[in-house]
């Protein structure tokens, strides 16, 4: 069976130990009650909250799905009761806006609690997520009347969100889209159109749905600048704010699908339905992308999730399971066989998913303290700084950490050998979820393409600067350490890596941009096995603090002595595969474009 | 939607023009019908059935699955009359012996042949893959009574059968079973145990079922080697050979898994069931292997063959998806888009997944031709040398082709983006289905055990001469061929690394078993990179001979084009994953062994 309890010490270690919440983000103007005692204690809850309600339906919630008839979406059992609780317990608006009844933590938070909910059940998550970035976009975008009609309501999370984009030809590319819109005259629109994969499109836990749905005015110029973005509630909002009568939208069918079997995922129709344009018009697939950016970052945590409860289940039973010898001689000599995590590739295995899911968290959080930083910093050189970060680490936080999260738990599964297929011990179940978090939100290979093609070229490459140099100067300081040089030589010889590689895409790029292309995905890689041998080097570098005798923020020696080991596996057993991704990129496009179309 | 048609113009280059299947195989005593024109009907008349019969019911038997209800199993809807007309085919009996009732034609065939079935029904190729491990095994160890009572049911496949070997509480180590054999005095034995995993342990197509069983007379030594194996029939066969009374054997339930549904997994109770000794007592573990071998060699064409339908599958969709624009301008401006096979990142998915399947089928097709050598050559030495290459290349083409089957399945599915991720689709499926094979038959960490700890050392590496010393003539006769230079010398490159840590390993595993255990995984990923680039390179000297105007077996200039751009890719973008794959190996044991049991 799954084991999971949220890794507490650790995201306590990454928070203060490494990342310094109470300097960078507790002094924040509109921060100043988000202490760290405040912030133990939401993280403490929240964590209980997820372990006792959120975990006990995940398994449930997989065998029984969603079920449509006559135009409804039934939950599995428990799911509604399950929402209001979440709701009632305010853990919906963590993070929005206390204009509109939030309670306005830092987003940082919000990734953390992301992360414990991923961890014990993903579907569930992606109601109060597709609520969050629908919030995102009507807080930046939305009329005061907008805002005031739907945010409050939209925070508690009585009423839940969506993002209208995907249409059947059209998923990547929305230039494409054919749902209209029509002035009725009045200021609203007729919306007109059939979106599919609508994670959350029907439902039976919320009171009313708000869709922000893409579409094309008449006038609309063609491709992706004529798209314009619209709120479509699923009932009409009276005068007094309550709920009135059903709008044109209708679901007409869910989708059976690989896994997240309990979230909703819908076709919906738009028959005239009456919606309210957001912002300008024409300007639609810049919002949309407010909502995508906060969203591929949610989808990372996903990954990240999974990927640790994966690593608990399998550490745990790894110890349980007596199979076999150790190669080195009976280790229980007492019992008829020694557990399995006796194994070296079992280990190898172990510490694989844990080099990765720390890592990342630790890669995670420090990005998610760039998001506050870039709202709410006073200088807005900072926030320029931040927001170049946070824009430069999104494609590959949202690749890299789903890549990681479908392998992560294939290992899981692995450890468990021919119970791991079998459905009641949950640990396929994890494989299937975290499967389709490489694909939604821009699959894997167009984050790659941001990445190369967006990304690395803005403003002369001044986003790239937010990362470089960072990681040269924690190289520069730290190079004659001798306790560090086994972590710092390899990182340097990443980052270097990185360098030429990134240095050889501009160049190569700007003549002939499929060579960007075909560099794309093994350079993303290659970028977040970098950013993590930098997380890990600092990581080190503050357990090796600790354990000298500096400050300590409760951990034990054990822990600081694990980070030590687990990081010499990441240096010497993870990271070498930069080696293969650089020498792949410096191929150059031929291998992938003399094929010919019809060979294929 | 899932496209697939048999690869028979890749599969007659491999046997023909590549492997010599003329001057190999169709001389051996026994095989004198089997002329390249007998071999080309059978290939082509198991590709219809394959691609008519057993495809259209592959979605929904994963749909149905299996149905369990008081003791009996029903398999989904058209399986029964499926099987039927597959035996009624001589399907069944291909390969099987001809004294009792089998065609007798080479197990190279039955390699091709059970290719093309794991690419169109997976579970249903379960049915009468186990049947074969079965008769294999009966046919090696069984008495004359025993086969004459079996075989010509079991080859003819109106009876199927099993293998029971694990236990709830062991699966790997068998030594652990507590299944029981007493003799009842008439040379027979009443079986008392549970066995669990038991594939076609209850069905509802054949007319018998006869179980292969490992259990412990009560006068076994312990462990493994106290193992004997005995047949116990499903009914009772009587004097006059047809079915008799039921025996004391009953399926308890069957397993919900992530896929190969509509293959029966079950709970198998033997309570007091009569059995009978096969071969010695307590030399079931031996036997065991027999049937294990020949399973692992199945097992890898699993992952080969789902790999094979995930390519095709995926290049057609690529073709004909409109979405985006490519990077050098639009290639159709006529349309509203491009296809997506005009992106670089789509076009590295299929060539991996193209590179990876022509380069396995080119191997699993020496390595069987090696098996029908092993079986037929009137000369010992001949035979020996044949059955040393089988023995080392079995884990690796077990362990590789699987783990790549999941890989090259799980490409094919991000090339359909969202759509991968619905059932009706089948791409899902197929990445399920592919799932376990990395898991059953020795899940695949064991597969490397297996290659370091015993194939490596045995006969002082005599088996290791049987793939080095071909291809160490293969570099030194074409090296300074400038034509071939470009594979040559990276092929080269990555025997000197397999050498350097054969070498390493064999040291270091001498004085520590761990080290060896710790190298594993990744050094038979590493074997297999160097056998897929010794295939790749022998393709393209055949390609590039018949492009110059040497004899040619109907393949098209386009089709030698496309081998010669698919090796280039190889070598290019695959084949440098090995200098990471060596780094790994070389840093030893110490960064998975050094963690306390209690840290992870």
């Amino acid at each position: 069976m799954v084991s999971y309890s949220a890794p507490l010490d650790d995201i306590r270690f990454v928070l203060y130990d490494l990342l310094d919440y109470d300097g960078r983000i507790a002094g924040l103007p509109g921060f100043e009650e988000a202490s760290r005692d405040l912030v133990d204690t939401v993280i403490e809850e929240g964590a209980k909250f997820c372990e006792n309600e959120l975990l006990p339906l995940n398994r449930s919630g997989d065998e029984e799905g969603c079920i449509f008839e006559n135009g409804v979406v039934r939950t599995p059992k428990g799911f509604k009761e399950l929402y209001e609780a979440f709701c009632e317990g305010g853990w919906n608006g963590l993070a929005l806006s206390p204009d509109h009844g939030g309670q306005g933590l830092p987003k940082t938070l919000q990734f953390v609690l992301t992360e414990l909910i991923c961890s014990t059940n993903l579907s569930f998550g992606m109601y109060p997520g597709l609520t969050h970035g629908a919030c995102n976009a009507l807080e930046l975008h939305g009329s005061d009347e907008q805002k005031a009609t739907y945010l409050p309501n939209m925070i508690h999370g009585r009423w839940t969100g969506t993002m209208c984009l995907t249409e059947p030809h059209c998923g990547t590319d929305l230039g494409l889209i054919r749902t209209r819109a029509e002035p009725n005259g009045d200021g609203s629109y007729k919306i007109t159109g059939t979106k599919i994969f609508i994670s959350a499109g029907e439902h039976d836990m919320s009171e009313n749905i708000i869709h922000l749905v893409l579409a094309k005015l008449p006038d609309a110029p063609e491709g992706s600048k004529g798209i314009s973005l619209f709120v479509v509630p699923k009932f009409m909002v009276k005068e007094d704010g309550s709920v009135g009568p059903r709008n044109g939208v209708a679901c007409g069918s869910i989708e059976h699908k690989m896994g997240i079997k309990a979230s909703s995922t819908c076709v919906m129709n738009f028959d005239e339905a009456e919606g309210y344009l957001v912002g300008e018009a024409h300007s639609g697939m810049a919002k949309m992308f407010t909502m995508m950016n906060v969203a591929r970052l949610d989808v990372g945590m996903q990954g990240l999730g999974l990927a640790e409860t994966a690593y608990q289940s399998a550490a745990a039973y790894a110890k349980e399971r007596l199979q076999g010898r150790s190669l080195a001689g009976p280790q229980h000599p007492d019992k008829p066989a020694d557990p399995i995590i006796v194994h070296p590739d079992v280990r190898k295995n172990l510490l694989t998913m844990k080099a990765y899911n720390e890592g990342s968290r630790a890669l995670a959080f420090w990005v998610a303290m760039a998001v506050d930083v870039a709202e709410k910093h006073p200088d807005a050189a900072k926030r320029q700084e931040a927001d170049d970060l946070v824009a430069l680490m999104t494609p590959i936080i949202k690749s890299f950490f789903t890549d990681q999260g479908f392998e992560t738990t294939n290992l899981g599964m692995q450890v468990f050998g021919g119970h791991g297929y079998i459905r009641e011990w949950g640990m396929e179940q994890l494989v299937r979820d975290a499967r389709i978090a490489q694909i939604y939100e821009g699959a894997n290979g167009i984050q790659a393409l941001d990445l190369v093609g967006r990304k690395l070229g803005q403003n002369m490459g001044r986003l790239l600067r937010r990362f470089f140099h960072p990681v040269q100067a924690f190289i520069e300081e730290n190079q004659n350490d001798p306790q560090l040089a086994e972590f710092v030589a390899p990182l340097a010889k990443a980052l270097s890596r990185l360098q030429q590689s990134t240095l050889w895409i501009a160049q190569q790029g700007l003549k002939d941009p499929e060579e960007a292309g075909a560099a794309a995905t093994d350079y993303l890689n290659l970028f977040a096995l970098t950013a993590l041998a930098y997380m890990w080097a600092r990581m080190v570098k503050v357990s090796l603090a600790q354990t000298n005798g500096s400050e300590s923020n409760g951990q034990t020696p054990e822990f600081h002595e694990a980070k030590l080991a687990t990081a010499r596996f990441f240096f010497q057993r993870l990271l070498p595969k930069s080696s293969g991704l650089f020498a792949a990129i410096m191929t150059g496009k031929a291998p992938l474009m003399d094929m010919k179309e019809a060979a294929f």
